[in-house]
């Protein structure tokens, strides 16, 4: 479910997943209101041919009587017997975002206009390109910009200067906007579900390059855009969120190019939304949205 | 959420709503792990706004220690001290079911497909109409057919007869598949919440009577269809489902009537499949869908 | 642009294709007004990239001059010299369609509602399957039903009986309303762009076998399906027309082909009204839709 | 049609209104043929109801045999006994549009990216607002600012204001682009179907105040937006596009405010592109749209 932009309460957020079996929301739920807080949302999902359990439940930390600090510790009490995998967050910490960019700004306005509004919390910490073109762009949002370029031959020593910057900046999590280089193995293991890219097709359709330019080879009537986290495999990785947009026989490939971006930015915009509200769940290269 | 097609297993639904409060999901959960039930999909929603809390939760009942007929009174144990108004069903109870036709007859066609092949777990008793067009339909599948003419003078009498017809086939919900005439506030009294309307706009824009004439003569780019459960005041009640479909200039009333038939049906069976499932809560003319 | 549904009027349908130069839609429609023919509808096309045109026209044969038996012989003098590939139709002409099934009934029910209900200008001839499953509901609405079965090592076989019956029922082209079986190029091409095929994914993603299986395996945010001609090659054949519905991660692979069985039926009956009303075009396994 | 964004080659384009006859577009067509040009993009309606034909058509006027200044008087010799409205278009005309905002920026970012990158042929010549709220963003992009206060009583005095602005700056049409104030009959009537407005709802559902708030009462499952043309008559002009957005029982009235942002910004730039490409004709309170 999607938390309220503004949350002037104070917050916590479990994410869940665990073999399933019975009483696990029962033992979950008992230990928020057993100490006296306050369920915001709640929900969960069995995958039942896995026998997984996921689950999300956010509480007012208003009256909880656990300070913070120990509630990790509390709840490991019961997550042990359980076998959870989960994280703890709190809606006061605001997440470091680098964004990567090329030479297509679509994207990058439309999350510096979510930035600027307070509709995201989140910290643009620093923008990175392989091109200079959008260095204007970021000075007058007054975000730090760098240019690191990359070429076939530079890559490993280019990801090791974007790496770098990264910890420069103690980011958090990696929006691809439209960069359109790829990722090695190796830097994506540095940000496990961490970074999202925005694909310019309705996956598994078209991935790689010129999704456009074989989606109007192919005579499709529908284009598409898909928001995944980044892993080894090129446009494999699990899906957060995909849109579409009617086309027809009129439309050429640059017509599919114009038509394709506002797809892509409110598709990558709602991914990232989900990332920062922590309402994703990756298993099995899959994606659970709690929304 | 959606519940399973086909579930060989045996399982129980509650529905509660009630004042919000700490500890709801706990005392909910907990009476279903301590007494051995597996919860297969437990959805909630809190309307801050009201302070007013809402569940589905559904368990199988395999290993349930309570027997079905003994649950509902332990349960109202749990419920009386937290106010809940609420609904508990079993998943091989089959409801029965009307079908209130006029002369169109692509939402009938829709039903009949889904409920031929096994897509709905629902007994069709009875198609009511104002006219015999659709008798030959009906005969062709075996299901019994009504003709009740209304006429403005006679509408008392043609309600009656309706209801008649409505407890001698034991029915449980009414479905207005094109059903072309205004339903009694007495009518709707007998059946709170159980009748299920489509209307061929989205609501609130074109209630009323012609809505594809006022929607072709406005010039409006989208027409839709509402479906709802009947209330007193004509094309108000709490809205199930929506959906849409783009028009243009060059659709001709008689375009647009025929376009939305196709949304008028796909419209009209989500919200008896949610019905069905007992996947929906009215509430301040409002309805909560856990789907 | 879609045609009117119920035409009172005798029109007549020019589809046209040739390399675009000067003066293409000046000659035709002179030819057409200069024997007093009032244009209904013209819409053209122009492929810049492939420089080829395309136009469809009709107009009112009220107070032409030219007797429709003359108008191929006459239009030759205009189409000759600008090197076209045109068809000709009237609207009185009523195709001759066979239909072509398994064991999946929902395109067959919106299919026989589109005919019964006089939405469709179609006389359904005759329906083939390779399973007696709807020989009862083809009975219920006094169609013709035939019983080919298909194995592997039969193929050849069934497909001459297949042929032969189309040749007995005088078919003038074929919906393949979810037959599931594979059709040979050899059989294709008795019916070149005249038989038209639903395949349940958005093509090109999940060509072949089981994709809603596949779709769920991927972690699909959005499913589809595709209408297109079938040629040699499989589901690679001309886009009619395709739709999508949205999903997620509480979709079993049952619930998506339930859901969609909904954009199943109504894609193939769009691509099936856009081939009636002569509103498709073929060039390069793409479609123009004069939609 | 869509005109290709960046159009190298000169071209005109004739948007053409007129009572039905038989030869209309034997006559135009034949008018620009026989001056040896070469018509790239042609489009025509009738609507039968109101015996009204419209066209749109475009030509490559590279070998055009009339001079470009000499083209609107040898036209109206077409014309005139055919009793057409006209407008004449030539694709290096760049228009100047004054954008009027309030407090929401989500739109004028998305109409800056379309300006900054390209994709739009236009000049934004002056921001104009009823508060200083987005004076930086505006001297970000080096875009006049005006502030123009209104308040009830002054409000004959800031139309004054902002119509001087308007000659001063040359303006040629007005994107109200969430500009939260109500336009007077007497600025509506200097600028006819010129002034393009974002309404936040799919009307004619909720004209006027707060229409989100009203689609939250009224537990509406799906939001809109809609660009017109202003008239006199508040909410109530031509409508140019509308689009719609799904939401649910968890939506908040800030949810929906969020979530309608982005079908207001992508629908508002979808009828200024419109606009800009000549592809809108008014008639009867109603748009054909060619595209």
């Amino acid at each position: 479910m999607d938390a309220p932009d503004l949350t002037p309460l104070l917050s916590a957020t479990l994410l869940i997943s665990c073999p399933d079996r019975k009483g696990l929301v029962a033992a979950v739920t008992d230990f928020i209101s057993r100490h006296n807080g306050n369920i915001l949302h709640l929900d969960q999902h069995v995958d039942a041919q896995e026998n997984v359990f996921f689950m999300r439940v956010e509480w007012d930390l208003a009256n909880f009587q656990i300070p913070r600090e120990a509630i990790a510790a509390r709840f490991e009490a019961i997550a042990t017997p359980f076998e959870m995998t989960w994280q703890l967050h709190f809606s006061d910490q605001i997440p470091r975002m680098a964004i990567f960019v090329s030479k297509e700004a679509h994207c990058l306005y439309d999350i510096l206009y979510r930035h600027q509004s307070g509709e995201w919390a989140v910290d643009i910490a620093v923008i990175i390109s392989n091109h200079p073109d959008m260095s204007d762009l970021a000075a007058k949002f007054g975000i730090p910009y760098r240019v690191v370029p990359v070429s076939k031959d530079t890559k490993p020593e280019a990801e090791a200067a974007q790496l770098a910057l990264l910890e420069e900046f103690k980011i958090d999590f990696v929006v691809l906007a439209r960069y359109m280089q790829i990722i090695s193995e190796n830097f994506v293991s540095h940000y496990p579900n961490r970074i999202i890219n925005i694909h310019h097709s309705f996956l598994p359709a078209f991935a790689g390059a010129k999704p456009y330019h074989r989606a109007h080879g192919r005579g499709v009537k529908i284009i598409g855009a898909s928001s995944h986290y980044v892993t080894a495999e090129l446009d494999a990785g699990p899906i957060i969120e995909q849109d579409i947009m009617r086309v027809n026989h009129r439309d050429s490939v640059e017509d599919l190019v114009r038509k394709g971006k506002d797809v892509e930015k409110l598709v990558l915009s709602r991914a990232v939304r989900y990332h920062l509200n922590h309402q994703v769940l990756v298993y099995n290269n899959k994606t659970v949205i709690f929304a």
